[in-house]
């Protein structure tokens, strides 16, 4: 029987990603998992520098995380986003007042030459955080969306101002060319014996990260358990805007569209109980029930990931 | 009868100069008044740039001052501070949640090249308020406290986090031998056919002030009124450290001093009926009850000082 995955690095986006993460913590010691965390998204908004992925993975492992909404820290309140609008501001991107906390450390702190891995390395200890958790990159990739209605936008603007409603045409991820993975990530996935790409939006979350130097090059040589988590369940997204862009982008709104734009880069899937009339090729595949609704299920769900990983013969 | 002064201009700092400033607006348009408030206090503090004396002025003409402290905003809430004491942040300057809306917008136009003097203008002008508020220079100036305890302080660091407790033994006001006053203040002050010291600590608000090029020399030219209220009442200060630091850089603490202190910077004075023996010479003096209890108490003191100025014989 083969020995359980001792060095795992998990790529995760938002709250997706944040729920498969705080299932494999409970099972796997920081010295076993190292968690790696899309920064596309991230942008600068009054000054702040805003990084929503890893907000929402740390506020979700420090245990502050808001459990309904499943981002932003849980009972904050916005005093300061009303006073901006007392002065006229729009203020469309709901900043809560705790969070601002986090946004105010990392903005002195990366105007300060400090690099995002070190700075996020310092929040999360804070926080009591034990497991290492990682940005793709410490230079800035911006996901832009090119929308029938307004043209390109920033990633924020299209998700938070207009609601993810345009409809998408096309995206890319702006400085990825020029950015490297940082040499905290490029040891991580080095030392992996096991990669894990969490159910976050592979076109939002996880692309950009495949964009970044060397993240596709260093999958596609590792001889190591790949496993891709699919995020479309039963012809739908479980959460985002997921289903509606891959509609809009051609796709096949399952989770075949979701193995397939993977590709080379995995050698394992998992999908859901409800698609259960599934048949991908050229991969080894685990059906399980995906959905986690609690943190019950988070646990289960890695649990169940890590056994079948460690079960199945990978060659 | 002489004609009431129709360009006044008020030298102010915090709390006291705000209480002045919200009595003087009820009487004059804004046409006929000109706030300016010291900059010695400002400081970065997690990358926001906090002018303490233009926010107290600002947030009491605006009507949003919390009344208890005279400084802030009334029911400011503290989250986000409470947060970055999560962060194990010492957290010593209360940062209220909607106080940092103001922080953070002045911050990123400073950021994007404007100058405070036009920062402020929006911002007060947002907040409803009709006259014009000059920072007394867009230049850094930076009160520095010579402690017999720690040695040099900032002012922030001497007059918050050690609570003005440490011993005084010098003062100096870094960069203002580089700073100038704006046009806009050099205009107001050219332009003033009176000119108003608010009850604001000498040393701390005013000298600042008086140390950046060319305030002296334009007071000194200035053949109109210049009128200095004390802030020292029956031996001691109507709020903060006037008195305590008197004492202990040697002065006597008596509205004398602080007429010493103007010198020929000032033409009148203004002191309390509580000091009713007080002899001052070479200097117009009016004797009135100097204490604002409220807002009728500064529309009455800002009134007589100005029908006092109306009246007296200046030649």
């Amino acid at each position: 029987m083969a020995l359980r995955p001792e060095h795992v690095v998990a790529l995760v986006g938002g709250v997706g990603g944040a729920k498969l993460a705080a299932g494999l913590v409970r099972i796997l010691p920081p010295e076993q998992l190292t968690i790696v965390v899309n920064t596309g998204d991230d942008f600068w908004h009054y000054g702040l520098r805003i990084c929503p992925d890893l907000d929402t993975v740390m506020y979700t492992l420090g245990g502050l995380v808001d459990p309904v909404n499943g981002w932003g820290v849980a009972g904050d309140t916005t005093a300061l986003l009303d006073a901006l609008k007392r002065y006229g501001e729009d203020a469309w991107f709901r900043l809560g007042d705790q969070d601002v906390a986090t946004h105010l450390l990392r903005s002195e702190a990366l105007r300060n030459g400090e690099r995002l891995t070190e700075v996020t390395r310092q929040l999360t200890n804070k926080l009591g955080i034990l497991h290492p958790l990682l940005p793709m990159t410490d230079a800035p990739v911006e996901t832009m969306i090119d929308t029938v209605e307004y043209g390109e936008l920033p990633f924020q603007t299209y998700f938070v101002r207009y609601r993810w409603q345009p409809t998408m045409k096309a995206l890319r991820y702006a400085g990825a060319d020029h950015a490297e993975a940082s040499p905290e990530v490029i040891a991580a996935l080095e030392n992996a014996d096991a990669i894990l790409i969490a159910p976050s939006n592979p076109w939002l979350s996880l692309a950009p990260m495949l964009a970044v130097k060397p993240f596709r090059e260093l999958l596609l040589e590792k001889n190591v358990p790949r496993v891709a988590v699919s995020p479309i369940v039963a012809g739908t997204a479980i959460k985002g805007p997921a289903a509606k862009l891959m509609a809009e982008l051609g796709y096949d709104v399952s989770p075949r569209s979701v193995a397939d734009f993977y590709g080379d880069l995995i050698s394992g899937f998992v999908y859901d109980i409800q698609d259960s009339n599934l048949k991908i090729s050229g991969k080894k595949t685990f059906m399980t029930d995906t959905i986690m609704r609690d943190q019950a299920d988070r646990e289960r769900l890695a649990g169940q990931i890590l056994d079948w990983i460690t079960a199945e013969v990978w060659d």
